[in-house]
């Protein structure tokens, strides 16, 4: 149900329809982040030719009182308003409409011709606008009243019409429409969080391996010592695999081996031990206090901690002794172990969220987010949450949110479409993407441009990885270096959120465990790796560069203004970003072809980037320091794999300084 | 709010979102007509890999139980399911989804190639088919619990997967679902209407220039005598102007003049004076009895009577006196007259329907419906509706439905568009359209693409009209003859529903009142006209081939089907329709410029027309009664407009007879 009249009162002329934002109904909130500017459209109209006046109402979930602003029409019977969310947490929105009599009497009065009909007229004005007078308080209502009067009395028509037609008067009786007869819309809802949730930069890595000692478990103080390469590299976010205990029954050994050997690190998606589970910390990495010191560290570098929530067990997780009814069991009395037969996982029993007792698990797992908030992290990225009713993570989001609604959660579902967008619906902040497999141009603009035109716009935030420890595309295989400079400019330009899987990335390590495998050989899923940072190949150096064009240019922090131009070279993918005031843009074109140099000539809406297509302007390649003057929509672009993959241009307008000198900025 | 789940129940692990049919999130009925097989499509699905069920649930107004019908999975979560309704008035569906353990079971059942866990499995399904069982009554039950007997008792793995995979058995279990945990979207409502308000030829006439006698006013016994004459030429529905007494005071003269000369007859639709207003009948047209035998022998014709329903009053109509509460008052204490300043229609009282006593005001109107309904009326064409509040209409028609679901109605608003839609989806059957003002190809390929394929065809009826009796089109006015012929075959073959202003439009009644104008030089909204039916350039012979091809083809008897295809010459439009099972499929050519023959080459789409691109097909010229083998999808056509408009093409399919002949049916 979209709309509530006035329920029994049949003179509600007006109509409000199809108001945007709106997600399914109004069922799930659309979502924005703090400082943003909601849009709030709607088709407003009326029967027969009165005129009407439409106001978007809003208020904060802490607020009672509605908060309201006029809306004007666009085209077609479209409505425009907005309203700037300040707040965490839920707004509420709607917008009423209502036939406003005054406006369609000045109308009217302004185009009548004949005295008498004029001082008719001015007679049903005079009572409209003492109607506002008696809604009207204070000087405002003495003020209204005058003019009421000095249309009742005055009998010169021309005099009559001008009077009428007061604009400041008019305005000020606008103040006190009459609205006994207006319609509203069904509330609707929007989740306001903070900036990170659109925008941020993420470096995952796995703590085993951050020790300087070849052969030594990592440590959290090993990470602490990492946190200045991650912050100098831009990153913002620095996510961590799960760090609880890791099961020893039926532990997997290097390369997913089905037996472990004895100093095998094991998976750490394979959570809980005898020494404890989801809210505990593996002895090796250290304890829940230099945890917490390590969350706080990286506060100090601008860096946030992302904590990895896999809901699942190892066979000897306390749970599964604890908590035997969250479990379903196989006929011959052991734990169902997880399977896609005939493939078995027998290291991973899943919850069993059919069980009787499912309130008492949900509760439980809510308390596993607590915990963590508890030790300092606000960020999370949520494991395989498909495997998990929807319903749960619905309900365990918003009582996240309700007490800390800074929370943020990544959600991990490389999965069907519906799926995915489910999830998102739900409240998860974020969602990994089909990025990793999307390669040419065609599948790039087709999935961009649904990501940030389609509906999934309005809940839907991609977080981009090019890799991840379970994915190393065929592309980065065989593309080499190049290959993965390419991918990060593409995620880190195409989406405001982006992460990368390192040293792993930054290092191009691309050797897959088999042919046609999409594992890495020696991942360190299974065992501790040996990373050479100061490599001369690091694509450290472009990262840094990349990041920073993320920060300086506030074009690249949200994904609704991305367009997509014209190249006379599939290989050439060109595209564009800006501010809604389109003070920042940023245009890139990027060499898809991580093996040949490759050029063509790009076609830019200069219109659409605010740019005068009659003067010249300046692109500035943030990536090189470089700077080409261009003039008209179509420019000439040559991209060399081993020299640059890509161009990131911040276009510059030409100023005319006060002194009569041009500059761009 | 677009699902209900089971509240409280988090073991609701399936979801269903985005059911269609669907009007506004359900605030809206969809529309069907009777016998119609409603197609239900919704995305559904479960987290996990478990595998799920769906179904649709349905049920007529008048029942308290829902039917069901199971849902197939097509791509990607998309689930479709259908049922049939056979009875007018309001349907209520939904559709109902479920985790299937037993079918999940069987999946992987059939995947499993270990004895040892195949003999574990076997348990599990014996449990899941003992709870069917359980489920279940009679032999059913005896039968589902002797299979989950034998599942528990065999122990060769070979025989137990042959058994589990047993199809009937399963067959039969599938028909005792689990469903305590199935998840049920909310309730939507479909209204179902007989055939009329999706197909219908409509023929609008005055009954005043119905006289055979030049300058005699027009009878309902003359409209009697011309009743052979509208059956002959193929219509459906015959439309009168408003019946009522015409009022007197300031009344219009011909041509629309200001003031009335003493004989001139006025307007039909300033209606009421001293004798009656609404529920009354203009005395020189007959008596309320003779309108009642007019119905009757309408239908022996196999035509309908529909009234114009016009809510206006003359000043003198009776209501003006009995009910001044109903109408606004001016300063100087006279009524209101419509108005468009400067512009002034003394002669039209509107209603007033802010008025405090809107309740009896709506009462009055209903009554009015539904006092025609009881002297045999079921259509109604509705005048301007959108100058009266959408609430009254939706309440006004439902209240007539309630009583009389063969009621129909037609409204007349040529506004703007969102106004139109809402209209329609508050319940009227059909919508006049912008038809008449769509001429070049690319304005009628865009506006029959969005009727037809837009979010209004699930509520959006169109009624193609080429003239009405306020509506002389310069196309019509220019193109001579030859246009009305094409107007003609576009309206009756774009739209199922179509109509003419008779005899104005056979005859090719084409004077402007002015140039520039779109109104009737002396147009019989004004005064009688005497129309000479017999004349040799009528177009009543094309019109009775035309609406003859119209009952003939099922095809031509509904617009979802309606496909345009290319013509390498813009003058020349080619579409078709079809039936769903392609039994009956119709092509249209149709050569826009009335002054030049056109020729070109259009291109089929065969497949979608239920063709073998590989085997010639004929084509039946149902205008001409030529026959045309074609074959491939590229053929010529030369179109003259002084010899044929358009070309009706019934598309014929080769077919091997059991004699081993092949003849095209």
């Amino acid at each position: 149900m979209s709309e509530v009249a006035n329920p029994g009162e049949g003179r509600t002329r007006a109509v409000v329809e199809a108001v945007a934002p709106q997600v399914d109904g109004g069922r799930f909130p659309a979502k924005r982040v703090r400082g943003d500017t909601v849009l709030v459209e709607a088709d407003c109209f009326a029967d027969g030719h009165d005129a009407i006046a439409a106001a978007v109402l809003w208020r904060h979930e802490s607020e009672r009182a509605w908060r309201e602003s006029a809306m004007t029409a666009l085209e077609n019977d479209r409505w425009r308003g907005a309203f700037r969310v300040t707040e965490l947490g839920e707004y509420r929105y709607t917008v009423i409409a209502w036939v406003d009599h005054l406006l369609s009497w000045r109308r009217d009065f302004a185009r009548r011709r004949d005295p008498d009909d004029i001082r008719i007229a001015a007679l049903v004005g005079a009572a409209v606008i003492a109607a506002a007078a008696g809604r009207a308080d204070g000087p405002d209502r003495e003020q209204l009243a005058r003019w009421a009067a000095r249309l009742r009395d005055e009998q010169d028509a021309a005099a009559l019409q001008r009077l009428g037609l007061d604009e400041p008067l008019a305005s000020l009786a606008q103040r006190y429409p009459d609205r006994q007869f207006a319609f509203t819309h069904a509330e609707l809802a929007l989740f306001v969080e903070r900036e990170r949730a659109r925008f941020g930069a993420w470096y995952e890595m796995f703590p085993r391996s951050a020790s300087p000692e070849p052969g030594r478990h990592g440590t959290f103080r090993d990470v602490e010592a990492r946190l200045p390469y991650v912050a100098r590299l831009g990153f913002d976010v620095l996510y961590l695999p799960p760090i609880h205990p890791i099961g020893r029954a039926q532990r997997k050994g290097r390369n997913n081996a089905l037996v472990a050997a004895p100093d095998d690190a094991g998976s750490p998606w394979a959570i809980g031990a005898a020494e404890g589970g989801h809210k505990a910390v593996l002895a090796q990495l250290g304890t829940v206090a230099d945890f917490r010191r390590l969350v706080a560290k990286a506060r100090e570098h601008d860096l946030e901690i992302a904590l990895d929530i896999a809901f699942q067990c190892a066979p000897d997780h306390p749970y599964v002794r604890e908590h035997p009814e969250w479990f379903r069991r196989r006929p011959d009395g052991t734990v169902q172990y997880a399977e896609n037969p005939p493939k078995k996982y027998q290291d991973i029993y899943p919850f069993d969220f059919e069980n009787a007792d499912w309130r008492a698990l949900w509760e439980e797992l809510l308390d596993v987010f607590l915990f963590w908030i508890g030790e300092g992290v606000r960020i999370f990225r949520v494991d395989n949450p498909h495997t998990k009713p929807f319903a749960f993570w619905e309900w365990a989001i918003a009582e996240v949110r309700r007490r800390h609604p800074d929370a943020i959660f990544l959600f991990e579902a490389f999965t069907r479409p519906r799926v995915m967008h489910r999830l998102a619906k739900l409240g998860f902040s974020q969602s990994y993407t089909y990025f990793a497999w999307r390669n040419t141009k065609h599948e790039l603009v087709a999935y961009f441009t649904e990501l940030t035109r389609g509906p999934g716009r309005e809940y839907f935030r991609p977080n981009a990885w090019p890799n991840t420890p379970d994915i190393l595309t065929e592309y980065l295989q065989y593309g080499g270096r190049p290959a993965f400079a390419v991918r990060l400019v593409l995620a880190a330009t195409l989406a405001a959120s982006y992460g990368i899987y390192g040293p792993a990335f930054e290092l191009a390590e691309r050797t897959p465990r088999e042919p046609g495998a999409e594992e890495y050989l020696d991942s360190e899923k299974y065992q501790l790796r040996d990373w050479d940072l100061g490599r001369a190949d690091s694509l450290a150096g472009l990262i840094e560069r990349v990041n920073r064009a993320r920060r300086d240019n506030p074009a690249l922090q949200a994904d609704d203004s991305l367009q997509f131009f014209p190249v006379d070279n599939d290989q050439l993918l060109c595209y564009a970003k800006h501010t809604a005031d389109r003070e920042n843009v940023v245009v890139c074109v990027v060499n898809l072809d991580p093996h040949h140099a490759q050029s063509g000539w790009v076609a830019l809406d200069l219109p659409a980037l605010g740019i005068d297509p009659a003067t010249p302007y300046q692109m500035h390649e943030l990536l090189s320091g470089a700077r080409y003057l261009w003039s008209g929509p179509r420019n000439y672009v040559n991209l060399e794999p081993q020299r640059a993959p890509a161009h990131l241009f911040q276009l510059r307008r030409r100023v005319r300084s006060e002194r009569d000198f041009d500059y761009f900025m």
